[in-house]
């Protein structure tokens, strides 16, 4: 099963809004076909796997799926249905359907055709693979999620705001590669004017540029914006202001001269109205975005519990400064059980960094 | 090697002021004898396995050791010649003496016999195993470790100060093992006041109680101390009160008329002074201390450099408070390089919590 994710993983980024799915078929004790899922509108993968048999299934054959398989007919056919032509009798499978109204149809359809099915193998990261695709397909809203950089006391900045480097280029090459996962990214006018970058996923192998958001509620920094690489780079076109609806219009106009795709988005009590933003970014079929925030824009995000999940990368480093950045406002808490939870939390170590990654536990706070 | 760490554990803080050791001897490809360093002043770990080693030594007879063998003969006889007389011609060894004018000396004397020696077999855990004994034979003092228990934004509590619990009962256990090693434990009077802990190590097997030293500057609270745990349970002449030289003549007086033992200790600037209390504990021949602070006394101790080892257990919640208690000074710190720096990080995961541990690195902030 580990190899059947890791050939889901080939795509990785790639499939979107579809999930990425990997399997293979284990014939007289050897793997002699594989299949991943490539994109939206390809085959899946246990039929590029089926495809690529060429064999009489026996009783040693085994198909292994990273994902239970559809029961439905859609653009490519009902897995099932292939598999059950197929004549193999021992399907092995990780995770079930994300869909609740779906979830164990695909394995029913399997069994009363009498093969033998074992599911919940490497479950969890099966299921992992997916985080996108599985809220997408649940909620039909998109995947949001929030991504910060600490240090081990939880400064996110020095007190000037200062922010480079706290992770080592390890954790930060993680980074790139969320980025590759997530169709669009967001960060705020803040970060631009701070940092000027680029937003995109730099690896050895190639670069690519998600959709690119800023969020900049009053149009500020706009005399500036052809020096930022996000409104002058070789993907300029990949970049979308945000703005709110009480922004002026001089503002607006002199945008509009930019020549620069811009979002007019609602205003909320706390500036721009995130749902709003959310809803407008699943209009446009947008499945999933990475948030890179800061210390304010992240602690607005999880208190009004706006973000889905959360990527905390630590150093081993305290910054031992009451007055720097840092998540939180001046609520005061007099019970731990007061604080946002998070669930299915996963550790990942990067040399002496980590990352904690999780979802956001909604009914909590 | 594994199995010789595990074995050195078998005796985990029993062996102060001498390290855990394991040891044993592969021949004709099983291990037939064992052996690990019970407490001070018993057979170092590779003679009680080279005692149970009824075999004549052959081609495929191997000793193993977690720590480089000693070779100046003290209480129990130079390990190195034991080794040389067995007949023994292959010796694997997990870490280096720690003390730098011995490291290598007994590889050296071995391989001047013609033993074929093979070193750094699991290394880091080897040396790992004895945190302890590795600072104090090298320093002469006392090994000091802060442990503190945060959420993953770094609030050590809420802003009233309850910090109960923040991380699960599996952390918490692993606090226990932790206590079970060091040979003593420190909290400030503030911690007794607020959460009367009894400072023990509990397990399944057995209570441990190490040495408790209590700091109370200026002998506040007396009139309750026969209600606490720790000046009033099976073991209240294991705890220590520490107080200051200008703790009141009068305080003094009642402090002595409760019969509990108590150190009077300089005063610096910021309190205690830490360092004369550090002295007074290796003077009393203490290897090791397990400090557990709340927000105040932990930052002291960082900011000051006073601890050369820090715990901190992390659990995956946020409580998004700015007044909650955490560490940290008003220093208006203007760059990431200004953290206090963390060096030989290890990494460890409780199901969702987790915990970093690492040295200080005594010439960064």
């Amino acid at each position: 099963m580990q190899i059947a994710i890791d050939l889901a993983k080939s795509a990785w980024g790639k499939t979107h809004n579809n999930p990425m799915v990997g399997s293979l078929i284990v014939h007289q004790g050897a793997i002699i076909s594989k299949g991943f899922h490539e994109k939206s509108g390809s085959h899946h993968a246990e039929i590029n796997a089926l495809k690529a048999f060429n064999e009489t299934p026996d009783d040693t054959t085994l198909l292994y799926i990273t994902l239970e398989p559809c029961s439905t007919t859609g653009r490519t056919g009902a897995c099932t249905e292939a598999i059950i032509r197929s004549g193999i009798q021992k399907v092995v499978i990780g995770a079930l359907d994300p869909n609740p109204n779906h979830a164990g149809r695909g394995i029913s359809l399997l069994e009363e055709e009498g093969i033998s099915v074992t599911f919940g193998v490497l479950e969890e990261q099966c299921r992992d693979l997916n985080l996108i695709f599985n809220h997408w397909i649940v909620h039909k809203k998109t995947f949001s999620a929030l991504k910060v950089a600490m240090t081990l006391d939880g400064s996110l900045a020095a007190s000037n705001g200062q922010s480079k480097w706290i992770t080592s280029e390890e954790a930060r090459s993680d980074v790139m590669t969320w980025r590759r996962l997530f169709p669009a990214i967001l960060v705020t006018q803040k970060t631009i004017d701070q940092d000027n970058p680029r937003l995109t996923s730099r690896s050895s192998e190639a670069v690519f540029c998600p959709r690119r958001f800023v969020l900049n509620r009053s149009l500020k920094s706009l005399d500036q914006y052809m020096k930022y690489s996000v409104f002058s780079d070789e993907y300029k076109h990949k970049t979308t202001v945000v703005y709110g609806e009480l922004a002026s219009e001089e503002a607006v106009q002199k945008l509009k001269a930019l020549e620069i795709d811009a979002w007019r988005i609602k205003e909320s009590d706390h500036g721009i109205d995130m749902n709003d933003f959310f809803n407008r970014c699943a209009e446009e079929n947008l499945c999933g975005i990475f948030i890179e925030a800061g210390a304010q824009f992240g602690t607005h995000l999880l208190e009004k519990k706006l973000v889905d999940y959360l990527y905390v990368y630590q150093a081993p480093k305290l910054l031992l400064d009451s007055d720097a950045r840092a998540l939180g406002t001046c609520r005061k808490t007099s019970h731990i059980d007061e604080s946002l939870q998070m669930e299915g939390v996963i550790h990942k170590t990067f040399k002496e960094d980590h990352l904690v990654r999780g979802f956001i536990k909604k009914e909590s706070l």
